[in-house]
């Protein structure tokens, strides 16, 4: 064996491999910070997308976003003045989420809703059931879940549900091929 | 010649060419998902300034971001109440889109307006004009044209303007370097 | 040595050098429109975060997050009347951000920054004294400061703090493994 060729050889396989190591997999990671229906159907319309193309997706919930994982069936207690307040006061979960814009005190989301269904759209707690089969990946931001004073109890029943924090975001990210802040 | 060097050679020459084709090129892909001023103003500027860069761009225009693109100059008939509707309330292109703060009943957009011709800086209608001549790629979620209930012929004319769904986003941002959510 | 083998060494070295000059770096690129509370919290949390793994870091302020920049402390003179209104209509700093949603006349964000101070999370400007510590790169848009009438001098201090164009965001950007629109 000739040796200064095995010897490039040998150094070029390990740069092969470090380029390997370092490309992004076939994955796409959203975080989800608006709370909005508009920008959550824009969510699961890419993720429920990605997946039915084959990519690994997974979506960070955080901030208002979290919002949208509350299961309105599910009501828990001993919550301090705050957190109440603040559980009052936003949508509990993605049947209550309302438009971004033209709400009109719930005049335009009702009129979107209503569009939604005659064209065949599916509606937002539909296409997160579309996520769960199509095994779209769900994270919850652990500070935020402190910060709106949310108690694990009363979130959707998602498979392999998780809480995790920035690092672990960002993370999937460095290593996903497309990365939105929605 | 070396068989074992030619074997390792070939098993190289293949790992190389997969990594080849998983790169990335030289793409920017932006959805529009907002129909405000601003936002539409930063989308404009980032797809004119990579255009102006050499890279490859496209914008994908979807929900409010699709008002953007009427033709003011353009109007279509034969729409059901709820289209019709929804059609005289979102701005009708990019000439009427507003600001998404302190619009003040569309005297911040006015000043905003003045502001930016006194500093020579282009309008949004002018950014359309310039991403024209820069080949951006512009296209429409045909989704999002159905529920507003816009109608083809009352979009503006754009060299190459496509109409698509999500698939074609996700495949076109996989494959580029930078792809924001705006 | 073997001339065809050696050939084809050379011509892979070659490619494999071409990939790895295009394959991006540890880097999060980050660009923050929105001058809100809420979103500049997302922004900072996302940067220190990126940073403490050990992540390049930079932050691109445009439009609305300008604003944020300002220092409270500092104030100019020799504004023209539109860049004095301005001036006064925007909030002066990350101090006095208020939330996208329930600000209910600073009422809400009041109530966040309570529940952030009891929950032990650091705040904006906590935050920002912390992404200096982390050498988090921070880049002011030239054209913003330009559009908002902002003079450099009202600026905060920040250790390296840069003045630039679109084409040097997206420059990092495409060389960086995240980048994310807020």
């Amino acid at each position: 064996m000739d040796e200064t060729l095995a010897a490039q050889m040998a150094q070029l396989q390990a740069r092969v491999e470090a380029l390997e190591g370092a490309a992004p997999e076939n994955r796409v990671s959203l975080v989800v910070f608006s709370g909005d229906l508009d920008k959550a159907l824009a969510a699961f319309i890419i993720a429920t997308g990605a997946a039915a193309m084959g990519m690994e997706t997974m979506l960070f919930f955080t901030f208002w976003g979290t919002s949208l994982l509350r299961d309105p069936a599910k009501s828990v207690g001993g919550k301090d003045a705050m957190s109440t307040m603040f559980g009052a006061m936003l949508p509990k979960g993605a049947p209550k989420a309302t438009l971004s814009k033209m709400n009109f005190g719930g005049m335009g989301t009702a009129m979107m809703r209503t569009l939604m269904k005659s064209k065949n759209v599916a509606s937002l707690p539909q296409l997160i059931e579309l996520a769960k089969e199509m095994e779209v990946k769900i994270c919850i931001c652990d500070l935020s879940m402190s910060l709106m004073g949310f108690k694990r109890e009363e979130m959707i029943d998602y498979p392999g549900l998780q809480y995790c924090g920035v690092a672990t975001f960002l993370e999937q990210a460095a290593n996903s091929k497309v990365q939105l802040f929605i």
